[in-house]
């Protein structure tokens, strides 16, 4: 058995005219989170034909695929959940940091040569701490879905003396009071709990908003739930861009309504230019959706999405298969 | 008994000539780590007179003050260690992930709004991952001095799969073998390990530069030590400038020597502008001496420093008072 490999050369997504020229006859098809017009085009056109059996994307997310369209026509799909968990908790926890801390504002001053200018002084560059501290004894940590992203970031927060963890789940989940018990034992929590949106808003310290994008989650962060928040309170987002209302937001920073953002991901992304009202706040550091780069899990998901393809091409196991009918 | 209490009304280090008027008689003052004059004029100029007992510095290091000097004249010194631990490792572990993240060059390139003609690529702003990964299971975590900081940002590191631990210390201190298997069980490490500057720069994944400054400790990362380094690897400097070579820094980033850097102070600092080698390498994280600078743990350093000033007054127990005659 020979296969054909056939690449785009360039380090960036594939023209279309390219693709539409290379696909007829594929058996399959690895894409990124960038190619929206690549699953779009190989549905509708149905330029890869009656060959094709698998869309391997490389990427956790898929909401850029059809997924009745390729159910239908029985095309697998592969995806490559876990292997980002560690990088995206690591960034998610680097915001709520970096946020705090006043991160965008003093690494500018220093690149513009303004720190010589800038004296020392007791309060200066000061923000809410995200240890906890003899002055802030608890520290409440908020989440927005609490999947496996979430649970890696709450135990990334653990020594830093978290004290209570509260999340909003998809309300048609069944409640898990068994693993919220778990995880308080486990990290000598003095409470683990889901809530409702104006509970999480009130209480939490942090809120990190790590739930999947669409229609159902769109705008759960708005300007309702933003004025219950905590003036010292910070949100961050590395999940999608969907989930937060950016106009209620830049509004929310303006006024001191909380502290600060920290975004690794921006709604209508990548079309965030430097006139964009978040842009523009001091208090909100953006970060071009890196969520997943870094190179051992940008390596762990092309090799899995690698794996996918060859699995679905061969008719055998693909490591991480969605369940299409379970999702259509 | 009445204290009259003199406070310079502007939120920077105060003018020379103010304190020359004001200090004279004082019983007791408060200086900031910037007011380096303040602690020469009180000596030389003997403006307080012989009414000074107590001088309470609002930082953890006293270089700025002549220890040998207010020592003779029986004058006795407060300081704020342990209070600033916690907002300094929180730091140290914030700039580790800034720079394997590429933190500075992805922030810029949003506020600059180029993050739409930024093509998504597999690798693109991919560094290394501090967290352990199946690509990268050890992960060894290096520290130049491993006092309360580095053991509090050792603990910080742990949920991200750290795997062994090495530090250098002063070679005039006795080796702390329980110390270092206490640590390696309580934290399940691999190993703990004192060991030499060579061995530290070879096998850590990241260097975490966590020692007092002074000339004893100059430049201990000099060329040399980090031509020893892992291209992968990472530097961090959370202490004091002085012990990290700044031209040989440069150089290590600009040849690709290291992978990276994040710095919270700079030799010289804060005369570090905008066209200074190290503010210009797009792998240098550079941020203006924050460490301590967070709400809660400028309040605790500024009561601690008050409860010193106010035991040296009245001949009373100081919280924290440097114990002179054994450091001179």
């Amino acid at each position: 058995m020979i296969i054909q490999l056939v690449v785009w050369p360039d380090d960036r997504a594939c023209d279309r005219s390219w693709l539409m020229d290379q696909v007829p006859g594929a058996s399959g098809i690895i894409v990124m989170l960038s190619d929206t017009h690549t699953a779009f085009s190989l549905y509708s056109h149905k330029a890869a034909g009656p060959n094709l059996r698998v869309i391997s994307t490389m990427s956790v997310g898929y909401e850029h695929i059809d997924l009745s369209a390729i159910s239908q026509r029985g095309v697998k799909l592969g995806y490559t959940p876990d292997v980002l968990t560690d990088a995206v908790a690591d960034l998610s926890l680097m915001l709520a940091l970096m946020v705090g801390r006043n991160g965008a504002e003093t690494m500018s001053l220093v690149r513009n040569g303004e720190w010589p200018n800038s004296p020392w002084s007791p309060f200066g560059f000061c923000g809410p701490q995200l240890s906890a501290s003899p002055v802030s004894p608890t520290r409440t940590m908020g989440f927005i879905g609490f999947g496996r992203i979430a649970q890696a970031t709450l135990k990334r927060l653990i020594p830093l003396g978290v004290t209570h963890c509260i999340y909003y789940a998809n309300p048609s989940s069944p409640p898990k009071p068994s693993l919220d018990a778990e995880l308080m034992t486990k990290y000598g929590l003095n409470s683990v709990k889901r809530v409702d949106l104006d509970e999480l808003a009130k209480d939490s310290d942090v809120v990190f908003v790590l739930a999947p994008g669409g229609e159902q989650t769109k705008h759960l962060v708005n300007a309702d739930f933003l004025g219950k928040m905590k003036k010292t309170a910070v949100l961050v987002n590395t999940s999608r861009g969907t989930l937060v209302d950016s106009e209620a937001l830049a509004t929310a920073l303006h006024q001191g309504v909380i502290w600060g953002a920290g975004l690794d991901v921006v709604e209508g992304e990548p079309q965030v230019t430097a006139d964009h009202p978040l842009v523009k706040e001091p208090r909100c550091v953006i970060l071009p959706h890196i969520g997943s780069a870094t190179l051992e899990t940008r390596l762990g998901m092309a090799t899995l999405a690698a794996k996918n393809l060859l699995g679905g091409i061969f008719e055998e196991a693909m490591p991480a298969e969605l369940n299409l009918k379970s999702r259509t």
